[in-house]
């Protein structure tokens, strides 16, 4: 099987389970992880933050900074098939009782600082008030797209010019940042914190980041404890994560592979291929998604259902130029 | 000063006033309090509902529905510029732990079949899954339009379809009936609760009501006692709101001097007015609203900031046709 | 029926309802109602605080002064018979997301310096930290006792030590400055907020006031706003809470009746009756409790259940001292 | 350094390592990591339940089983000192809405059925009603008392009496079965759900499982996610996890390390020593802990502050017999 399903499902480099044996440990809730330590203040560093906290999942990361960040009441303005808000079972609501204002961002996911101008809630006696803004690069629900830092740039300072932080799920944003050709730390410059997997395209096997300034990442700390994120000798973990840091350059081969494999599919009647920024590729299918993937399926191509005639397929470390190929030529001969 | 701000500002008639001071009362907490039991029948009775519960305010019963109807975490649908959503301080998301997904109404403010099944989301492992549709008739930030019995039984018929229940927000659901001339019990046949103020047209000083199925109600009780509702000797004020409950038809002279104002205001350069349907009268204005404002109420008439160029008038029981008259000729002055 | 369920059974004098009817009011969510501005200024007054807010309940008015006080994860030390913690529905946790620290007050339902220090939590990676402690003054579970006011300075004087505020629940503080033959505004000196209600021995028919300084006043008016609490024309209902606010003075009456009460029954073989100290009169019954109020019940008199063997009697201002006598000849009868 | 800290410090066995490096993984988010369902299989049978759930937290696992087990609103019946309550930060409020009930387990932390029945509230107009019982065992707090399983199935028969489930926080679970020469699904037999640490004496780096019946485990996989507690290739840490499962019986070292030292430290004056059950030392001092702790911690023993004059020690995994004797050694000198 060429599983297409998701980037999250590398598995770890030799490399990475040599580092996990290996790993320097202790109790990190007694802050005793050396190996956790350097993960964090090497992450912080990448992203141009005073500090980075190590989080079990992207979902506790962004659920972190929301709370955080928003007072309960306060409104969160996002796009409206953003991940904090599609897909993580309406925790700013049910864990930090902020109402989210979602904005549609067209193709790209972006919203623009006209967009979060006029979504902004003033707090009045009748209001809560605009808390915070997210938005989400590379975004997911869109196909892959890479916002460009000047985008981050110009979105962070209209919040800013409100009195409003933001929180940016980077999730996949170091393919965002190859995708542009900028530095991670530039590509997130002017947003105040930021939630990097290491689980997906970096290859690390579980975790990820969530950076921000020193005062930020304290209380993050606390309420991962509330959360139940406070992990024991978690370098076992924290040691392949480091090496996922290093992957960052190499992001470039699974876009190259998602670019081949949209090319191909695109040769293909029947499909309609957006033509991918990053690691992610959407099809759009003639009959159901599910029976597409059904068919192709059988013929030993994943890929995952995004909407009813939708599919998408996510390249990855785990997947080379080969196997791309290989899926093309299954996909034209099962759809 | 013509107050034309809301029609919240009703001062309670002499008939009310001596219906205060008249009261059979008792300890309602108790459920001792006759003239709350009297009240809470006859709306249910009017509502065609089993039950009704009594609440010293609008947003009170909307937020005890969403509660009783809505898991903490599951989606509440609504429209984007409705009361619920937007001005009861994110009540859905603090008090109940609910995620809105708040759908654009266009000009009606009402959301179609199609639109509620779009914004259905299923439950599963990521997604909280939809747990209430929210309508609001009349649609108070859209101007005051009265939706059609038809479109309540149709977005009803959609949600149910899809196993979610439909609150009505029915604030002022009786300027909607009387406009689409039927009575109130068939404008909410299909929804499951619906929310009617007393003290806006209806011209009593203090509470709405909540109607629903008979275990609904009992439910909505508790939630009512949770959040401090639960009143003593309330028949005090339950008995003005039994008046006011014959005040249903009285509502069509509010909507023709609403008509009247209008089409006063209409013939002012530099204005443009939206067409009423009740007794809600949107204005825009050339200049910003709020210095609008300043100058007729320097001339004696008081309206509301509805946006930074639009401007609300309601018309109600404490304003005549002369008042209306009057009021059209102090802001031709003073515009 | 004698009733001596509760002292909220109390109706509402004439000249009560002639104030109701005859009241100057306004919306009071727009701040445009004198009567409650008035009644808002004079409970401010008595209490000896800078503001004051009219609430439907005494519930709503601890419920917002938890929220107040405590941000989401702090904790509440209370005692644990206080109403607060066992009457409200678990409010604390559900509206305020506060956890509870209930320490046991023995007899009077008091809380040393000491068991406050003791019960203090400092915040901590682990802990949420103390932000409210709580007192009830009379406390209705421990029947009625009447707090000292240097047991109120004191308690509160060891959290203003620990940083923490103190509330007080004072649904019935004014019969403890009555007992204890203080004014109130001495009474609740200390405290940093109180909530009392006028639908007690005061007799009013609606509503309480909950009083601090200025800033605590507005956040209120807010948390009253999200609960639902807002009212329009309230001044029909503060109108008599204005009389009631003159009320204080005669609770005595009820206190006297209450000792004749109390020792009237005391004669009886198979009760062991609670010396009181306010206007409550808790009874120990040799039989089960219900039983015994059945019996009374058909006799025409009325109490509530306070435990398997525990019957509490309430005087107030609907019951004379000869009707505390009749209660007492018709108890003996039928018991 | 000898570090009797915690046993959470003890750092993962070479054979761990080897495991981590080479565990079979996939997407366990997916559902697709074979050494996960592994190790959620042989925790559930060892336990004796149907099903159980890998979290990265015992915190995660207690505050999922009071999630799924209570509704908002509802009481938790727990001892006063437990971890729940006292060590998770207000979670159970904060994150489920549940009113804590804490009761005085004495000095060995149980709850009797007399305890539990009397604690017990009954849901009603005014009052949330119980929704579960919590116990601990062993007993953090107390010292690391191990109840028999004649206690658990007690205090679970009185629970479900009443119709409320009881939850186990059995962070130590295994130290109290070794203890009681029972095995774990006999210790646990009885009770509904059951949060076991991987990452204490059993010697893994990370997680806890969390054992219930299908259904039960199901809904927690929900609120996992909702947490954030999916974790991606999980295996690397579950396999060092399951060889942690192999460590039940290892425990009895520990427990007699406990023995030896609690006996050498009694023969020193000033200090009075807990008579240890399992793994856990607890010692009173004359003077202020935190000195105590100072001093010998430059004479190289570490434990930790329980109390101003209460300090414990935790054997474990990586301190052996010698180690325990020279800390003794060490402390006599400093003390």
């Amino acid at each position: 099987m060429i599983d297409l399903r998701s980037d999250t499902v590398t598995r770890p480099s030799d490399a990475m389970r040599e580092a996990a044996r290996d790993a320097e440990v202790g109790d990190d809730v007694h802050r005793d992880d050396p190996t956790v330590a350097e993960l964090e203040a090497r992450a912080a560093d990448l992203l141009g933050k005073e500090a980075a906290l190590y989080v079990p999942s992207g979902t506790m990361g962004n659920q972190i900074a929301v709370r955080v960040h928003a007072d309960r009441g306060e409104e969160l303005i996002c796009e409206r098939e953003c991940h904090v808000y599609k897909w993580e079972l309406g925790g700013v609501a049910q864990l930090s009782g902020v109402q989210p204002r979602p904005v549609d961002g067209g193709e790209r996911g972006a919203l623009t600082p006209g967009q979060i101008e006029a979504a902004y809630v003033e707090a009045s006696s009748h209001r809560p008030g605009t808390g915070l803004v997210a938005l989400e690069n590379t975004h997911n629900s869109k196909g892959g797209v890479a916002l460009a830092p000047e985008v981050l740039d110009a979105a962070a300072g209209a919040a800013h010019d409100l009195g409003v932080p933001l929180h940016l799920d980077g999730a996949r944003v170091a393919n965002a940042a190859v995708s542009r050709g900028v530095p991670l730390d530039r590509m997130v410059r002017e947003v105040d914190s930021v939630m990097m997997c290491l689980s997906k395209g970096l290859g690390a096997p579980v975790g990820s980041v969530l950076a921000g300034d020193a005062e930020f990442v304290e209380r993050a700390r606390r309420v991962r404890k509330l959360l139940g994120g406070g992990m024991r000798q978690a370098g076992v973990i924290a040691a392949p994560g480091l090496l996922a840091l290093e992957n960052v350059d190499r992001l470039a081969e699974d876009h190259e592979n998602a670019r081949v494999l949209a090319e191909g599919l695109s040769d293909l009647s029947g499909l309609v291929v957006q033509e991918p920024e990053t690691n992610i590729v959407l099809v759009e299918t003639e009959g159901p998604a599910s029976a597409f993937l059904d068919r192709i399926g059988e013929a030993g191509v994943a890929g995952s259902e995004f909407g009813e005639h939708t599919v998408r397929f996510v390249t990855h470390w785990d997947v080379s130029r080969d196997d791309v190929e290989a899926a093309v030529e299954r996909v034209a001969e099962a759809r």
